[in-house]
């Protein structure tokens, strides 16, 4: 199972507000939705770019684990997630191959998709995401 | 001028040789290329996703900017690209409005492309990277 494409880029920003006119006004991206994703403490906007999504992250409480990215690294990328078919059969397989899990099974992420992360220390600082669009 | 799509994905590790069996053998991904790109002294591992590759960059020297980067964030996502059209006049026209370059011009980087970098404190945290493939 070898992903098809680059999902999104997820990065972190202090504010959507302020950061959403430099992807639009000077990169001439279109930001085509704003959501909360509760569960995660984060407000998302998302442009569109080839086959692959922006996702810019803000924080929606101290706790929350953009919160502390930004506290600790900075403003900047986040997150990298790939699109695959057959999320948990990929997932098991990779544990089998001694990559650490953050989420064991697929969980619903924004716009639907099922999505798990992958421990950014067995992925050499790449806080790894796979993505299914399950219909 | 809109970026097309995400031409790479620029990722600092230490060590090409450990980090290219975790994209091969747990990702299921394909190194087609290792190139050495003298002037920012790295070695560059290719692998194609999509329409994004994944560029690994190992430090050839202490005071690359890629040993630089690692020493202060450790290995993790180091840059984005994005496939541009008349990357000169986009050059401009991102600096009319404020951003600062890297590079005033375009130069030559790995695999033939015409780029150029932004600087992150005007990108939001993001080392961004403008490329075009120029016949």
């Amino acid at each position: 199972m070898i992903p098809t494409h680059i999902e999104h880029i997820g990065i972190a920003v202090k504010d959507l507000a302020t950061a959403i006119p430099y992807y639009e006004d000077v990169l001439g991206l279109k930001c085509y939705k704003i959501e909360e994703v509760a569960d995660q403490k984060v407000r998302t906007a998302f442009f569109q770019v080839g086959q692959t999504k922006i996702e810019l992250l803000e924080a929606t409480a101290p706790d929350s684990p953009v919160a502390k990215f930004i506290e600790k690294k900075g403003e900047g990328i986040h997150h990298l997630a790939f699109a695959v078919q057959g999320i948990d059969e990929k997932l098991q397989e990779v544990a089998e191959k001694g990559i650490q899990l953050i989420d064991q099974k697929a969980r619903k992420g924004a716009e639907g998709l099922d999505i798990a992360f992958l421990h950014p220390k067995s992925t050499f600082g790449v806080l790894t995401e796979f993505c299914e669009k399950r219909i």
